[in-house]
Formats: structure tokens, C-alpha cells, sequence
């Protein structure tokens, strides 16, 4: 296992209804099982709460969400905590800049679960609403989303289960 | 000394020009030379820069300001970190909300430098531009300042030198 006490972040990104929380949420527990005292969940819904409220979806707005969580992700790493960050941050530029932000404490990993997949989920509502037409921009659908060209770990949630999929990424951060 | 290493928020609060940065980047000082590893200064105009970009002065806007540095400090401390927050943070209410985030973990010192004093000092000209007419709504002259009314530390830092506050703030670490 990876030295990982000196602090670090593992940076979920991947489409709405993807996994990206429930992995994180996952790792944190096999992390604290392990003894790692310091570790963080930053959630995408629970930052916009606390860290970005009033922020929208527009493509200004995405940037400076995922800039704030990344900031505030990189002050905590920097520190000794492992933060397990689950944002959609659907722009490459945007993620490299919070990968510079963290001088290598930085693992991303790209919950690579197929649209399809994520719009049976549909765990918010939000894949139903779109087609509805109640809402408009959602990631992967009718906005934008990059995925990463060289990320740490791809995981393909809708081919084993959360279990072994948490248990990828433990491996990866080996 | 306490043992501080479990984690906690010094939080500075007073007026502009009151010395709260001066004080905080000395006590950091302090602390690093003492052996603490994790010690991190949140000042209100890098917050202002990273985390709470578009939020103006209002009454409503100050308030989102300072629970959200109020927050990020939460979660640092709570992970080992020392933080010491430099704002403003003219009312006790919001004060308070940060106190109870931290659940024991904080220390409220009032760097009480009395208005006419910092108006003097003036480092960023604010209170020339409030004379001038060119800005409204500065803390202490046209705009409220609620002191806190059982802070851990009040220094008075016209009365001493930078050396003696920072050890003031020290001592009542102990």
C-alpha cells in the first residue's frame, strides 16, 4: 500500500449518477478500516451547499465550482488528509488545474459508467427531467463532457460490483 | 501548552487595519517553530480570492462569507490542522454559527485596536476612500462592528508591540 499519510487527494469525475459517491464514500470506510485517521468525503452536492452556493451549471461556473473544490482539496492534502472528492467536473482544463494545484498528491480516477447506464440509474431524477424537457445542460447528455486522456484509474461500474470496484482503486493506490 | 495538535481554529475578528493578518501570520510563526506541522493561515482576502469570489458586502453576503471560511476551517481542524483565520467578520452571530461548526475546537480572539488607530494605519487606503465618498459600507465607520462579548483573548494591539501580541495570543493558548 501506498504511503498515503503524507496527505493526498483521489478525484472522482464522471457523469451524473456515474458512482462517483458511492465509491468515494467506499474507499473512506476501507481507508479508516485500514487506520487512516484523516479522512475527507468532499461530495459535489454537499460543497455546493457549503462551498458554492449560488454558483449555476454554465460552463464559468463549472470551472469556478471545481476550482473552489480543488483548492479547498489541496489545502486539506497538503495537511496530511486524504480527500476523497466526488465532483462531475466535466472539463479536462479544469481538472489539471486543480492535478497543478496538489504537486503530485493528485489521483484521478474516471468512473467511466456509459451514459446509458447512468440514465437507468438515474438516482436524482435528473436523466427524466432532461428528457421531459424540465431541464437543460446536463453532463453527457446535452452538455459537454471530457473524459480524462491520462487518468491514474478507469473504472467500469456497470461490469462488476461496487465492492470490486472499490477494491480496484484500493489496488491502484498500491 | 495546550496540546493543540488534535486540531483547532485560533479565529482573529476586528476591524480593517486592526492587525488580525499581522497577528496571525506571527502566531504561525510561533507555532512552526514549536515543532506543529499543520498550520495554515485563512486570510480574509485570499479567501476572497479562492473561495468566496462574487460575493459582495451585504449584510446577507458577509454572512455566506464567513460561514464558509467558517467551514473550510471546520474541516481542517477537525483533521489536526491549526488554522488561523484572519476576517473580518463584523457580526456575532456569524461568529457564533463558526463557533458551534467547531465543537469546542476554537478560540475567539478580538483584535481590538480601536477605530481611530486602525483609520490611521490604513494599509489598504480603505478608510481614505470611505472619507473621499468613494466606498460605502466600511466596517467599524458606516457599517456595523458587533464585538464579541466573551472572546477566549482581546488584544489591544495599540498598546503593545506586534512581538507582545503574538506572545499575548500564545500565552492564552496554554
Amino acid at each position: 500500500m501506498r504511503d498515503l499519510s503524507p496527505g493526498a487527494t483521489i478525484w472522482f469525475t464522471g457523469l451524473p449518477s456515474s458512482g462517483k459517491t458511492t465509491l468515494a464514500h467506499g474507499l473512506a470506510k476501507r481507508l479508516s478500516d485500514a487506520g487512516y485517521e484523516h479522512v475527507e468525503v468532499l461530495d459535489g452536492d454537499v460543497s455546493r451547499e457549503h462551498l458554492t452556493k449560488g454558483l449555476g451549471f454554465s460552463r464559468e461556473d463549472r470551472a469556478e465550482n471545481v476550482r473552489r473544490i480543488g483548492w479547498v482539496a489541496s489545502l486539506l492534502a497538503r495537511n496530511g488528509v486524504i480527500v476523497l472528492a466526488s465532483v462531475i467536473s466535466p472539463y479536462r482544463d479544469d481538472r489539471d488545474a486543480v492535478r497543478e494545484m496538489h504537486g503530485g498528491r493528485f489521483v484521478e480516477v474516471h468512473v467511466a459508467t456509459p451514459v446509458e447506464v447512468c440514465a437507468s440509474r438515474d438516482v436524482k431524477g435528473l436523466y427524466a427531467k432532461q428528457r421531459a424537457g424540465e431541464l437543460r445542460g446536463l453532463t453527457g447528455v446535452d452538455d459537454p463532457y471530457e473524459p480524462p486522456l491520462h487518468p491514474e484509474v478507469v473504472v467500469n461500474t456497470h461490469e462488476q460490483s461496487i465492492d470490486e470496484s472499490v477494491e480496484q482503486v484500493w489496488q491502484a493506490l498500491s
